[in-house]
């Protein structure tokens, strides 16, 4: 029931003129599925909404109501009309109304329903564990002896995972991950993450009291938005954010009631990030409202291109110019593919610009546990750090921080491990190369594999995936079918997951020019499923665009 | 360093005049500790000052400025005068100054520098492994053997752990904990909190459709809390909080910008709620606010108090008839120890009072690992049940949830075991419920020791502690010394800080009837120090009155 409810109700009303136009031309298929229960509330009949508006409360709100049966039945107090309204404009496509369908195929599936497919394909969202990715053995190894410390004395065990394991626990109060941490996170697993950063970005130094540890990538980069909104009508904060886009940074803009400002990425140069853009977007919105920060993601999620030294050094000298504090998304930074491509980082390049940017330009950058070679996402995750914070700012985000108490110790454990694995001469050293290496030129292979494929198809065409794990393919949607569907590429997915049980998730959840329509599609299904999967893509593509030309 | 900053600079200014005021008689002595970092700015001499205000951006903000050395330096985009206002009001007692100054403390000690006692108590905070209790065996092994699969093959872990595993193992993305969830939760979790509600309720219904995991249950409540804020001025959301209450409510409200209606708890009746109370409060609210929900907590969160089952159908027709969407806080449902006491849920309640009431009155309950015997908080883990929501409102909360992607899946593990734990025949019944016996008698003891001794105290009275985890006595401060401090709770907790190394929380965090002053002290610290720590408090108070008699 649940499904149905969002496919026909994720807008604001049940069946809104928009929803209906979106659905196409198979609208009629797929409302099929609706039960009255979404389009009427339960406790109000016909004739109850003609009574409840005799009777008001002193505010002039429907109060009470009789009922068919006599019984005295209230209007509800949280209604759609009377729900917070920023919260009705947050949309998350990669958890859309399209995985909402593929949900509810599944279910009809298991149930012996008959359809073209046999199994649905989830390439809708960077899950790597779900998609059959198998986690490095030593950073479970600890979590297991952090869980369960009985397991201390077990031989079974490797040396370097208990001495691990009891360094953890060390840190907790108690020797308890049940036990709170410190707001920021834990101070020894803080210390291990500044340790990394200075390893990573070739010993440019790191304060462990700029790191707060995360419950995700997500939770740090929400706060600090949180922490940048301000103003109303024409100096309402303004935060910008590239086009295509992940769409948390739209959701949480939208709920804060900032001004979302797009820069677009040249899909012509591999998905780059051009500074006129930047100028331009910039110049535009100056006029409606106070541009604050400016955010990137790199490597690429939706794009998967990896940023160029020079391109950072002029993100940096452009933010520094128009004064904008930046937000640097560096989840995939392990996810690095196309040959001479190469990660680096904001932070490091920033301290290479000398003291002139570094010690002024406002930097927050965000990693998690969810991506990399790690693929934790369950553990929620993650780190930020914060660069060049005024002080008294910085000690507001630890006291919000505080309010919501601590994150989750095992993701800070395992948080931990990633930053400290294990060292050469360690026993788990090897193995954790190998698990390591393998599922990096996995997902290589996977991303060249993708690329490849889809650029086969006449009418898709698809940028290298330099790095991340999606790729972004741009797609020739026939005249008619764009005419017939107000979302042509909602339409597409739509109808190629009713039709071969790929779930994708279709560009417009992420922002695209105008006129122009993509998927995005994750590299994760293991190599004989995601050959499947292209060949399906392949031929719906050949199928649909026939039928509407 | 940061907690020097925090000592501070916790309000808007690093050293406003209201904070010199708070310290009292002591400030030499109190800021002793402060370094010059958090007074000046490290990029800001007064002679850069003086020059920024001659250089400015189009927006009229100062921009770039010429430092001594001749290199340009700009100031911050994000200071204290221009980030979000409304995190600025945030306020969390908890993990306020005092407890900054106890970490300060311990550092000092544990650098060898002499105090007048060895140790810092931590009572300020609800952490019980943090204090020495243990987890509960059976709990700590199905989540090693989820983190670590290889141990299902381990012949010295029971086979109910393992089955337990397997299940929850079964119910994720490629059978690991490091994919995501659904956002609204793991649905066989899902399930078996349906029907742990449906036992503790004596046969209630109980959707799983209504079940929403959370991040601890503070995410649940701000989840809420979220949905019900809209409207400005004056019909701008109102939301009733008892007082004393747990300040994660009254920060929340201050983030989103809501009324918080204080309605005040009577300590005369051992912290009972008076329907009239809560009438005149919503009220005079209604002259200023759109009152919308009405919040409880129960068993009481600080004060220890358990609603009788008579006081809560009050609540509920006072909700129904007033229009109040009702949210119940049950984190302690556990957590009862005076005779004659017994947790009631709302939920049953409601449902017992006949469908009137069970189909109209919109509840949300909130429950959580981190408290009752289990003390859990590290892991996050914690549900929401939500009765007669709105479908279109809770397609918006699924939705709205969807954007953190899912609560960590660890915490969802660890509270399918709360919900579902060993039954009688299967191998770790016995083990379970003696471990859960002695944890819930200790916290019975400790509250009855607590209640005694503290009132033995001239000065200092102490209702019942008949659940929670907490203490929240009501103490005497000379007049000598409400003259000399703003805030003399503040003053007292500190100064007890100081001299025993006790740390408390000052009741002016949690709110308090004007002219009064408590403190909130957990009974969570092992049984030979609680009666330590209350001698030491006994003493304390004792040598505060003469001091300032």
């Amino acid at each position: 029931m649940i499904q149905n409810l969002f496919y026909v109700s994720w807008g604001v009303c049940p069946l809104s003129h928009r929803h209906l136009q979106l659905l196409g031309p198979r609208r009629s298929v797929l409302l099929a599925g609706v039960g009255s229960r979404s389009l009427t509330s339960p406790l109000l009949s016909s004739s109850n909404r003609a009574l409840s508006s005799l009777s008001t409360t002193r505010r002039g709100l429907p109060k009470e109501k009789m009922s068919e049966n006599g019984m005295m039945s209230r209007a509800k107090v949280l209604t759609i009309d009377t729900m917070n309204p920023t919260v009705k404009k947050v949309e998350y496509a990669v958890r859309g109304p399209i995985v909402a369908r593929a949900v509810e195929l599944e279910r009809e599936l298991s149930e012996g329903m008959k359809k073209p497919f046999s199994e649905v394909i989830k390439a809708n969202i960077g899950d790597a564990h779900a998609m059959g990715q198998q986690p490095i053995t030593f950073f479970r190894q600890v979590l297991a002896l952090c869980s369960y410390p009985e397991l201390l004395s077990d031989s079974t065990f490797p040396e370097d995972a208990k001495s691990r394991a009891c360094s953890i626990l060390n840190s907790c109060g108690g020797n308890s991950m049940g036990s709170y941490s410190p707001s920021q996170g834990i101070e020894s697993v803080r210390q291990d993450v500044a340790r990394y950063i200075e390893r990573r970005d070739g010993g440019v130094p790191c304060d462990p009291d700029n790191i707060y540890l995360t419950t995700g990538a997500s939770d740090g980069i929400v706060t600090m938005l949180k922490l940048l909104v301000c103003g109303e009508g024409a100096t309402r904060a303004g935060v910008m954010i590239s086009i295509p886009q992940y769409p948390l940074y739209s959701a949480a803009l939208a709920e804060l009631g900032a001004v979302q400002i797009n820069y677009y990425l040249n899909e012509e140069k591999f998905w780059s990030l051009d500074i006129s853009e930047l100028q331009r977007a910039l110049d535009e919105a100056r006029l409606y409202c106070n541009p604050r920060a400016l955010c990137i993601i790199n490597p690429g999620n939706p794009t998967g291109q990896v940023q160029s030294r020079e391109c950072i050094e002029d993100v940096i000298r452009f933010a520094a110019q128009e004064r904008l504090f930046l937000m640097a998304d560096e989840v995939y930074q392990d996810n690095v593919y196309a040959e001479g491509c190469q990660f680096h980082s904001f932070k490091k390049v920033l301290f290479e610009m000398g003291p002139e940017y570094s010690e002024t330009v406002e930097l927050a950058s965000f990693h998690s546990t969810s991506k990399c070679y790690m693929g934790e996402c369950g553990f929620r995750g993650g780190y930020m750090e914060i660069i060049n914070m005024d002080d008294d700012v910085k000690a507001q985000l630890t006291k919000l921080l505080s309010v919501r108490l601590c994150p989750p110790v095992p993701g800070q454990a395992l948080m931990d491990l990633v930053v400290n694995p294990p060292q050469p001469g360690e026993p788990s050293y090897e193995r954790f190369i190998k698990e390591r290496t393998a599922t990096l030129s996995t997902l290589a292979e996977k991303a060249k594999l993708t690329e490849q494929v889809l650029n086969t198809v006449q009418g898709i065409s698809c940028n290298p995936v330099q790095g991340a794990m999606y790729s972004f393919p741009r797609i020739t949607i026939p005249e008619k079918a764009v005419k017939e569907a107000t979302q042509p590429d909602m339409f597409y997915c739509m109808k190629m997951l009713e039709e071969t049980g790929i779930c994708l998730v279709p560009g417009s959840g992420f922002g695209q020019r105008e006129g122009t329509y993509h998927f995005r599609m994750t590299i994760l299904p293991r190599t004989d499923k995601l050959k499947i999967l292209l060949n399906k893509v392949q031929e719906f593509h050949l199928k649909f665009t026939q039928q509407y030309s």
